[in-house]
């Protein structure tokens, strides 16, 4: 059994001091023990189940304190985007952790600070669910200018035979363009892959121009946003990046795909939602944290803007029937499912079970992230 | 006032001669009486009262009862898509009637025998809601494989908190192709403008393959699909017709958009939907008659396909919250919503509107159909 490839990056000599120490502990021929949360189906779990140097215990349903008990000694552990990993935890571990996998493009709920501080490797998911998160993206766009919270009421509750038709009824804005309204200005809040993805959808639809707010921290990407006119020409008439402020008032869908934490909490918030048009939708499909609820609530209630189409709420899942978002009839929310398709879970479980590998083995992970840079 | 412009197409010839009535009618000064079934809204309803030569009644909102009391003397009327326009409305309306002009696409609630029998001309919208429809098309296959209905109930009913995350719940199949599922292939039932429009959406979200049953009436349009392949090169892998055992047993997705009427009457009956693909999602966005409300029901129960996205339902909208298809988790119902937005009934008022002054005053009308070749 190979450990440290060579192709491990610089930043992880920490890491890698320990893991001279499990590899020489795996070469002894004992397996190591793994700690993963939930089953990852017929498909995956044999990844793990059937090799012999590694040991797989499961915590299912996972309960922090379910898996303080089981895994001390364990070498790594494999979680969700729903468990908390945090300094309680990373220490019941114990020293013969070297690896964190969590199925997630997101990993707000890693303590980073710590994993870099007890040097461990960890893993995450990107990339496999640019795809399922684009299409939700335009889903939950097309959802808040087609009222379908609504609507579907009328139908679900057998109201539709007491609906009277009329020329402008249950009417919202259109996400595509017509030959009297011609363009459509799409505006991201954040503008990696995943937005890159959902833009190329959108202009499909008609989309003309898009704008988009990028972290002030990371350089201006002149290069990378000509191809993607040159790959959209004639369609993209224009693609640049903007502040907050234009952000707001040109767009006539925002979509927010950025990732959580501290330095984007409530970056929508009240005076960036006052600036929308009237009849802009704003969609979330990131994190909760990047949309301040309360604001949105009373932007929905007072008509500033259209509509929302929400994957994600701060506080989730812990909502109550009577959260401010879901009293709103124009807010469309979903238990933050952007990556749940059969495919892409498929895709995701797979790459978290081969992180888990390379990270126990001392070996390459296929997407390792690097904490210390974070 | 100019009557005809010598621009009508000749198989309007009875309509023409029975014009040349209403056009020396008109010149004698006496504006001619149209019947308008709804209100259009500020910015199209001048189009109509801000002309010397129309008198506009109206009879809001419409019931057949207080039509035919009315419009008695009308030369035109102008109805909305949910009016039964039949022989005993057309009668009631007395010799002076000229021009029937629905809002609407689709023309199921006319009764074009009677329309050709008694010399009329017909209006209607074609082409102004088809981007809006592909929209819906589009957002219902999306709405279905990703379980909508099922999953706004979660947030809805507060049973988020309750909701045990675990890596396939909630999953459903991906509309969009991933890295490890390269293809898709996108069925059509019916392949008129509203399908290619929704076809070319459907591409940016990563299919590679469009088969379609037409109407087996009509020529093979093979430099069309060529045209359409090189559009979409080299996206776009494959697009021809098929019979309805193929498009059954290929399609990932089924799209219905075809016109309603006795011809296409459940023509997605039970068979179809047995040869359906398990992971497979049908999508309705035309008319309801389409398809067998009962065998969708059984197919959704006993599962031979994922879900279903109707805009449409047969016998809608008399449809109590007990209907099988209101029912089944797995069916996202909309009230017959797919032109409904801002934009596009704009549009269509606008055209109805100028359909219905072509009529009256024996002029070009911007979109007539020839009801006697239907």
């Amino acid at each position: 059994m190979s450990n440290n490839d060579g192709s491990m990056s610089p930043h992880h000599r920490t890491a890698q001091a320990r893991l001279t120490t499990i590899s020489s502990h795996i070469s002894t021929g004992k397996p190591a023990k793994v700690v993963v949360c939930r089953d990852l189906g017929p498909d995956v779990m044999p990844i793990l189940t059937e090799r012999k140097d590694i040991e797989v215990l499961f915590s299912q349903p996972f309960v922090t304190s379910s898996l303080l008990n089981i895994h001390h000694g364990a070498t790594g552990v494999l979680v969700m985007v729903t468990d908390i990993v945090n300094e309680e935890l990373l220490e019941a571990a114990g020293p013969s952790l070297r690896v964190v996998s969590t199925m997630s493009v997101g990993y707000d709920h890693v303590d980073l600070k710590v994993i870099g501080k007890r040097g461990l490797r960890l893993g995450y998911t990107p990339e496999v669910l640019t795809d399922a998160v684009a299409d939700i993206s335009i889903m939950l766009a097309l959802m808040a200018g087609r009222n379908v919270n609504e609507t579907m009421a009328i139908t679900r509750e057998g109201r539709w035979p007491q609906f009277t038709w009329s020329p402008f009824a249950l009417c919202g804005p259109q996400f595509s363009t017509t030959p009297q309204f011609p363009t459509r200005t799409i505006g991201f809040f954040g503008f990696g892959r995943i937005s890159q993805a959902t833009l190329s959808r959108a202009i499909a639809f008609g989309v003309t121009d898009c704008i988009y707010y990028a972290n002030p921290d990371s350089a201006p990407k002149h290069e990378r946003d000509q191809e993607i006119l040159k790959e959209h020409h004639p369609k993209l008439k224009s693609l640049r990046p903007v502040d907050l402020d234009t952000l707001a008032k040109e767009s006539d869908v925002v979509i927010v795909l950025a990732p959580g934490g501290e330095k984007t909490r409530h970056a929508i918030n009240e005076g960036f939602l006052r600036k929308m048009k009237k009849h802009a939708v704003l969609v979330n499909s990131a994190r909760g944290t990047l949309v301040d609820s309360n604001a949105l609530a009373k932007a929905l209630r007072e008509e500033w803007i259209w509509g929302a189409g929400l994957d994600v709420v701060e506080g989730e899942p812990n909502l109550q029937a009577d959260h401010p978002l879901l009293k709103e009839p124009r807010c469309n929310v979903l238990p933050h499912i952007g990556s749940a398709t059969l495919e892409t879970r498929l895709g995701m479980a797979t790459l978290a079970a081969n992180n888990l590998i390379g990270g126990v083995l001392g070996d390459k992970m296929p997407a390792e992230l690097d904490a210390a840079s974070q």
